[in-house]
């Protein structure tokens, strides 16, 4: 076995990278919701300012990227990384947030689990000391995913009860080595498999991605002989009220009750009572926001010593789902420590 | 600056891990072409016996990355890491390509450089030993991406002089420790920024790509002190004709000529004379296929004992096109060597 590996799928990161900074920007949804405060900034305008959504996605992304640069001191040209990706089709909310960056930079898909991924692969960088600074970054935007993966807004169509709410935000952290005071430290990282249920409603991604979150945290867990009450919090990404049910249900069935010690992002982001979202937030940017704004906020403030953060994705499109496949689903997760 | 990073973009890899083995998958046109005898299997059914292009794009990286795993004599269950993606919208052919594996997965995109960006972070997970075995793969199909990309292909639109043909193809790379005898290996990878010169005509492709493949070129020779007489071949991914102009054109203005040193994946894969491929190859099976096949036996049989491996990507979309954006251009390049 490799190294710095535990088990079958999980890394292992001596020197604990840091997470100098992070930075998040949100929309008015967002902003009305329990974690509003949260944010460096949002808009009451969908565009952002730009002339279409796909744009308002991208000029989130540089604006996060200037922000979270900002909070951490350091200027562009020290980033040594950039590991970024959405959900748009060729990921272009991406590519052009971060064109005039001139960083180098690493594209990545996994849908909503992007988030996880970038910070799994940033704090490989850095750990391996083949990067100083780099930042994991993702965006999505509820205008944007709606007309791509459903229907013009225009058509003012109805919503499942399972159907979740595309979250607009962008979130980024700057990974690199500490630097003196209590930061949030990456230890460990498991890497996600897919795991494919069969489920083939587009409507019900948080139940075709939870069997995948349940997998890869009952790895972790395998991989590096700890249990559920090492850690004082455990946050999936984007399953919602449904999809979290589910994987409370599959622990369940192994004798292992996660109770207030697991939320999900996609329910903490939306008040359930007033805001019409249905099973809760989805898309790349709702676990970014979550972890970039509250998560780590309570945790630089000593609420959370040991957090599991666990970005879930569903890897299909509209095409594939109009051939008639089922939802294949990926968890990655990112072992947090207050060190 | 960290340990393993040589100058602003370049990464070193101490412990030089080896290509194990390589294997890649083709369509009937490339079997045609001056290549056909150094793919593992061509099939003359476009849909390599599926319903649909984009389930067979799936199948195509399927039997490749079984065809490398028998070829390396490795089951899936040692590998620790696949990173792969592809072009098509949520890279639905390698999510479903790689779904019934059971393997960690790194989902990416990085467009027509994809295989070069697998194969640098497979490297650094390797070198770094946060894996034993990993494999970059990636695929591309003529027809899933011309009816994504471009128009149905019952139209029957006409091409321009500069527009490339999607190869299709897949390949893959399973990279690991040397276990002894003369391998290629992974010495050093440069991360690519993105570069846009204003590009704004899809058809252009190679064009667009161009500048980025130069920059990064350049900022490898700055950051090891070498020079291209220092390799034997340096190969972009998929310029074809035009953009390779480009690149010994910018070159030259630097005083720097490449002659028969320089070569593209682009151009090597069709016979320009009799497969009326306009200006070449594309997409990012076309540099996944002549590296896996061709270039790397060139490379095992010592015809070829150090190479620049340039996987060219053009980041836009279709909805990034119709917005009026010009073509962000990206390059990865992967330093290989005989040893």
């Amino acid at each position: 076995m490799a190294a710095k590996r535990m088990g079958k799928q999980t890394l292992l990161f001596d020197s604990k990278p840091a997470i100098l900074a992070s930075a998040c920007v949100a929309g008015k949804k967002e902003s009305e919701g329990p974690l509003g405060a949260t944010f460096d900034y949002t808009s009451d305008d969908t565009t952002f300012g730009e002339k279409t959504w796909e744009k308002a996605e991208s000029r989130m992304q540089k604006d996060t990227l200037g922000t979270v640069c900002n909070k951490a001191g350091i200027t562009t040209d020290r980033i040594d990384l950039i590991c970024a990706g959405d959900l748009l089709n060729q990921c272009i909310g991406t590519s052009f947030g971060v064109r005039d960056s001139a960083v180098p930079f690493l594209g990545l898909y996994g849908a909503c689990s992007t988030m996880a991924e970038g910070l799994l692969i940033a704090s490989m960088a850095v750990d391996g000391q083949y990067a100083a600074h780099a930042v994991a970054m993702t965006s999505s935007h509820f205008c944007s995913a709606e007309r791509q993966y459903r229907m013009p807004l225009e058509y003012g169509g109805q919503r499942t009860p399972t159907a979740q709410w595309t979250v607009t935000g962008a979130g980024a952290c700057m990974v690199g080595a500490p630097t003196g005071g209590t930061l949030p430290r990456v230890t460990h990282a498991t890497i996600g498999k897919i795991v494919d249920c069969g489920v083939t409603d587009p409507s019900h991604m948080g139940g075709a991605m939870a069997p995948a979150a349940y997998e890869t945290i009952k790895a972790f867990w395998e991989d590096t002989a700890t249990k559920p009450s090492d850690y004082d919090l455990i946050v999936t990404g984007d399953l919602g009220s449904v999809g979290k049910s589910v994987v409370e249900d599959l622990f369940k069935s192994d004798g292992i009750e996660l109770k207030q010690r697991y939320q999900d992002c996609g329910i903490m982001i939306f008040d359930d009572g007033s805001q019409d979202t249905h099973a809760g937030g989805s898309g790349c940017g709702c676990s970014a926001v979550v972890l970039c704004g509250h998560l780590l906020e309570r945790m630089r403030a000593g609420v959370y010593k040991k957090l599991l953060f666990c970005g879930t994705g569903a890897l299909m499109s509209p095409v594939s789902a109009m051939q008639g496949e089922s939802i294949p689903g990926i968890c990655h997760l990112v072992a947090l420590e207050l060190v």
